[in-house]
């Protein structure tokens, strides 16, 4: 089956590789000439436009970064919606407000073609092995066309109905857990070595105690590294809780722990930590207090 | 061993019933009646003052609510100071600000007597198995007086040092989280229920996901049956969060996310749930945006 992945950051380029290992002709397009260059090097096909990646097909993934670019990938001059094979699949991984999800697959459905509502989780190293999670929803025939390439890069895929938009509501749902839970984990570790407690002590007991998140277990071990490099950007989660606070005020919903998890996001990145891993939070908290936190070892490089 | 245990809430009651179980002669004090009539028909040997329990015992275990209780246990003119035998260990384990565990350790010290700071992790349930965490902090004497006590009520015993306040500041740190955990999960919740989402399948999604907690996964299901009676009650998160904004107020410490977690306990209790399951934030987002929360299946109790 051909397949065009748009959009090859770590996920999309995870997603491609998988697809690729499971015989599938792979076709990546990206605005970046140096992600279309790594992708070349594994021995994938690139295009240099949506429009000549959808030649002849079957299924177009889009790991693009947000509502806007989806919207060009799919309805833009060179996009999916006039270039697609007529009976194709588009699937939709970036985090999208509902609304954007439910107007994007009518607008495609309109053309004839197929809309998957497919946000994922589980991050670049699941994304690699192929066993990222689905978040999916839409009509059966367009989770019918997708169903080779799910199978490809999914250890779990969930079918949450026939309506596309429910996939992304249930993605925001996490992104508020999963932010709120970054943020706390940043706060709590911060205030625990205030307290003058040894950080991996800290680390030990609460991933054994009721305190602990899929989050804290993941992210802490970044801060006992002292490794701010980004495994996941900080700028991730200032736009998906900016998604999750957007979509709670058109339901005029109120949201105060994701409100303040944002605005401790927005902290890191008006310190200039945007692109830094997005357990960076707790530098700020060093910064503001003066903390010690624990730094990387540098080996011995200058040998 | 003869072992005093002063308060028999959930998690004191628990621990006396696994002491007894383990052979020890075990003593209950309470000011609540009823619970010692309760401690009386499982066994348990009961008296009327800490004094009384305090005769020939080894060792005395104080489960009370908050530091102005362990501190008339401890400190108090019929307490434990003044009555215990002379080489006696004290092993505190309600939640409490450090400083206090610090206090409490000097004066207890002063008297020759042993103090080991014991906050628990675990709940009623891993209580009554013998199977509760202990965040543990003392002298190498507290600790080995302490000793047959640690066996029959924990499963994992934590040997933070040697300084009484390391393991209430451990504690401290586990609620910061948890209590942050349980109102995301509240809010979350409620947000996906105004997304329309089905609660049963979010539940489902979000414990495969990195939106997952501890305690997501612990209380969730409260929400899920519908049951707000008190499994762990609101109030003692308006409690012990309550001690982690003190504490970081005192340290000049900013934590923001802790404080918007109090209010959203803060506002359960102001509704009248103080005494409820800590779930109850969910009623406040159903109450004030006309939700439906899923309810408790009441079977056939009129028949």
């Amino acid at each position: 089956m051909k397949v065009a992945v748009i959009g090859l950051g770590s996920i999309g380029m995870g997603m491609a590789a998988s697809l690729f290992r499971e015989g599938h002709e792979v076709v990546g397009v990206d605005v970046r000439e140096a992600r279309l260059r790594k992708f070349s090097e594994t021995g994938g096909q690139v295009a240099s436009t949506v429009a000549d990646a959808c030649l002849d097909t079957e299924a177009l993934v889009s790991v693009v970064v947000d509502a806007r670019q989806t919207e060009t990938v799919l309805f833009g001059d060179q996009g999916a919606a006039a270039n697609l094979p007529s009976d194709a699949v588009c699937i939709s991984c970036a985090t999208l407000p509902p609304e954007n999800a439910r107007d994007f697959a009518q607008r495609m459905e309109d053309t004839g073609r197929h809309y998957l509502d497919a946000p994922t989780s589980g991050g670049p190293a699941k994304a690699q092995t192929g066993e990222i999670t689905i978040m999916g929803s839409g009509s059966s025939a367009a989770f019918e066309k997708a169903g080779p390439v799910l199978n490809a890069v999914a250890a779990k895929v969930y079918n949450l109905g026939a309506k596309a938009g429910v996939g992304s509501s249930m993605k925001l749902v996490n992104q508020h857990l999963a932010g709120v839970h970054i943020a706390v984990a940043c706060e709590a570790m911060a205030m625990a070595i205030r307290l003058g407690l040894e950080p991996r002590q800290v680390y030990d007991v609460i991933t054994h105690a009721a305190g602990s998140s899929w989050m804290f277990e993941n992210r802490v071990p970044h801060i006992l590294e002292g490794d701010y490099s980004p495994q996941s950007a900080t700028s991730i989660f200032t736009k998906d809780l900016g998604i999750v606070l957007d979509t709670a005020r058109s339901n005029q919903f109120p949201v105060p722990m994701a409100s303040t998890g944002l605005q401790l996001f927005e902290m890191a990145a008006a310190a200039g930590m945007g692109d830094d891993d997005d357990t960076s939070i707790i530098r700020v908290f060093a910064q503001l207090a003066g903390l010690q936190l624990p730094e990387r070892e540098t080996g011995n490089e200058q040998d």
